[in-house]
Formats: structure tokens, sequence, C-alpha cells
């Protein structure tokens, strides 16, 4: 299985770094293949627009959509967008900032998941331009697990992440595993890190048995 | 009233540029006083981290919260945190992109709305430090409303801005007004869009008497 974990912390020795360097051992270990693309390290510049394109098929006012088909992709992006083109499954690894994604990751997201390239007006979805691929969250809160509970004060973590999972993700046609999460990484023990860095190994180490909350070729319309 | 506009689009001839300069406009000419934050053109710097700071309380392991909670922030923070006080309405103007916030803007989120400036471990939503403020998302999609309806293909719009309205405004103690949403713009004919913006301007001009959909000091635990 080819993986790309797409990280995005900007120190190396935080929890998530210490989750994405676990992944690598684990899959290529397993006899996987993984790239990294470390967003803080390839200073990956994130504000979507004109910058993404070596050449402008419509120069006088600029349409992102209309510039993404014609497709003449700066090469930052041309390799992000290989390495996506190449996994089997693709890992973003991040610290759930503002319960969604750290702005340089979004910003990854904008540019690399591009009009033709990642879907078009008929692809998406059921019928996403990715189907066969899958896709995982592996993140971290400042905020313990109970806060994040149904009733508790943050809501359902499924609620917040929709706009991710089923928004981004499974709007590829990718399948989406349920996310992993280390919960309150801030105050945990050193014992509390080792046991969650042993369950994400044993997930790594069972993808294939674990059941996506969307599955390939699902409907959206139930949601 | 003050109001704080903090603007993401790389085109100002877009139609978020139009709304942008519209409601620039018609606040002024209401006799408020109006500031623009204009992202792209300010080429703002989306990617959170040690940046953020002129000087490291913590310098061998990058810990955000900690950092900002020391406060040492870079001048161009600092001009972005003294809006963001000076304001009593804030608006987000923007495209959604993914669902979401565009990078640039999510970045501007990350880095603005800073642990011990914007919020601290007890004030947070109903207690939140910037009660007394109002706020308000303004955008545009690219897909048309029917699209986001509750049953339709992307789901409920609302549901999928949970994690802005009210993980990032209402977090804050904001008061939080529903949000202002052209649909469908690239395909809307010249009367459409007149239309677009005069309900704009009509809203702008009856902020006073629009039902917020987060009423300042309302529990979280009903959501």
């Amino acid at each position: 299985m080819n993986v790309l974990i797409v990280y995005a912390h900007p120190e190396p020795r935080s929890f998530n770094g210490a989750m994405k360097d676990l992944a690598v051992d684990v899959l290529t270990g397993a006899g996987h293949k993984v790239q990294v693309s470390d967003l803080y390290a390839m200073k990956f510049q994130p504000a979507g627009g004109p910058d993404d394109f070596t050449d402008r098929a419509f120069p006088d006012q600029f349409g992102y959509q209309a510039e993404q088909a014609a497709g003449h992709f700066a090469p930052e992006l041309k390799a992000e967008m290989d390495k996506l083109a190449w996994c089997d499954l693709l890992i973003l690894q991040f610290p759930l900032w503002w319960f969604s994604l750290p702005g340089i990751l979004k910003g990854w997201i904008d540019r690399v998941f591009a009009f033709g390239f990642a879907y078009d007006r008929s692809r998406s979805y059921e019928s996403g331009m990715f189907r066969g691929k899958r896709a995982m969250l592996a993140f971290t809160t400042g905020a313990p697990a109970s806060m994040y509970a149904a009733g508790g004060r943050h809501g359902s973590i499924d609620e917040l992440l929709l706009h991710v999972n089923r928004g981004m993700l499974y709007f590829l046609g990718m399948e989406v595993l349920p996310p992993f999460i280390a919960y309150g990484t801030p105050r945990l023990s050193a014992e509390d890190k080792a046991a969650y860095l042993a369950a994400y190994s044993e997930r790594l180490l069972n993808l294939e048995s674990t059941e996506p909350i969307y599955p390939a070729g699902s409907e959206t319309t139930t949601f």
C-alpha cells in the first residue's frame, strides 16, 4: 500500500510529530511505502490564488475553478498532486485548531484538491474521482474527550468534523476511516502518551479491518 | 458602531470584493466606523507557529498556547488584535472553500484568536471574553442553495458551519448573527447579483433587529 501522510505541526518534538514518526515506522515496517509532506518544514504556502498557476488562462479576472480547470499548476502543487494520485491511503496528521484543520493544512486542501484533478461537476461523493483510495484523520486536541461527547461542552466531535470527513475527504470519493484522536495531549502523562501511541500503532496495523464511517459509493443525502 | 471586516479573496473584482465594498459604503453611510483587513492584499501569513512571536518564553520546544499566554506577539498580529478589540461587529467576508474558511482566513483565526487575548481556560462561550461584540459570516458558494438544504447533496449549511459559527465565533462569547449567503455566484445573472447586493445592504441596515443564532450567554450543551 502507498501511504501519504500530510503533517502540519510547527514543532517536531510535539505529540503530532511523535504520531507522524510512529506511523512512518509502523507502516514501513509492515511493508508499505510511505511519503510525508511536512508542511511547516516545506514552508508550504497556504493562500490559494493566482500563485497556484504558472500561466493564467483568464488573466483579466481571477476565477479559481476556471484556472484550475486550465491546469497550469505551479511545480510545488504538481508535486503534491502527484503524491496524492500515487497514494492508496491519505493520512492527515495535525493538531485540531478551532475545531478544524490548521490554516496551513486547510491551504493544502484548497490548493491541491483542485477542480479537474480531484473532482469535477459530475464526479464527487459516491461517483468521486478518488474512489479506491482511503483517507483518515489523525489528530490531537487540547481539551479532554469528555468535552467532545454528545452533551459535552464542545459537542459531538463527529458533527464538528462533518466539513472535513464528508466535505473534503468523502467528497473526492475516498472511503473515510474513523479518525484516530489523541485527546487532551497538553496534559497527558508519559504513560498516557505511550498508551495512545500503542493504540495508534494497533490502528495502523489493522486498517484493513477498520469499518469506514463513509464507505465508498455511499449516498450523501442520508446525512 | 465600530465594524471590522476581515476579507479573504484574491480577486478585487470578485463578488466577494463587491460585497466587501458594499458593506464599507453602506455601514459608513449609516454613520458607523469601518476597518477592513484585506488578507490577500496584506499578504497575511496563515501558518500559525513560532513566527507569531517576537520573543520565545519557551525556546526549547514550541507550545502554541504557552507562547500565546506569554504574549510576545509580532507587530502584524498585534495590529489585527487591536482591530478585533476595537470592533463591536466582526464580519468575515469570504468564498466558502471546502465547506469552511479559505486557508488564509483560517490562519487569521488561528493566529489572532490567541489564548489569553481572546479566551482562556475559564472564559469561553457563555462566559467568553468578547461578550458584547457581535459577529457575522458573509460568504459566497459555488453550488446553488438547493444543494445546501436539509436532504440536499451537501447537507445543511448550518451543520457544516457549526465549527465556525459556534466553534470560533460563539466560543469567544460573541453574539452570532445568521450568515448572509450568496449561493451559486459563478452562474448568477447581473439581475441576480444586484438582488443579492440589495438584500445584503438591507441586512446591513437592519443588524439591530436581526435575531442571533447564538445569543450572548447561551449555553452550549443544548447543541
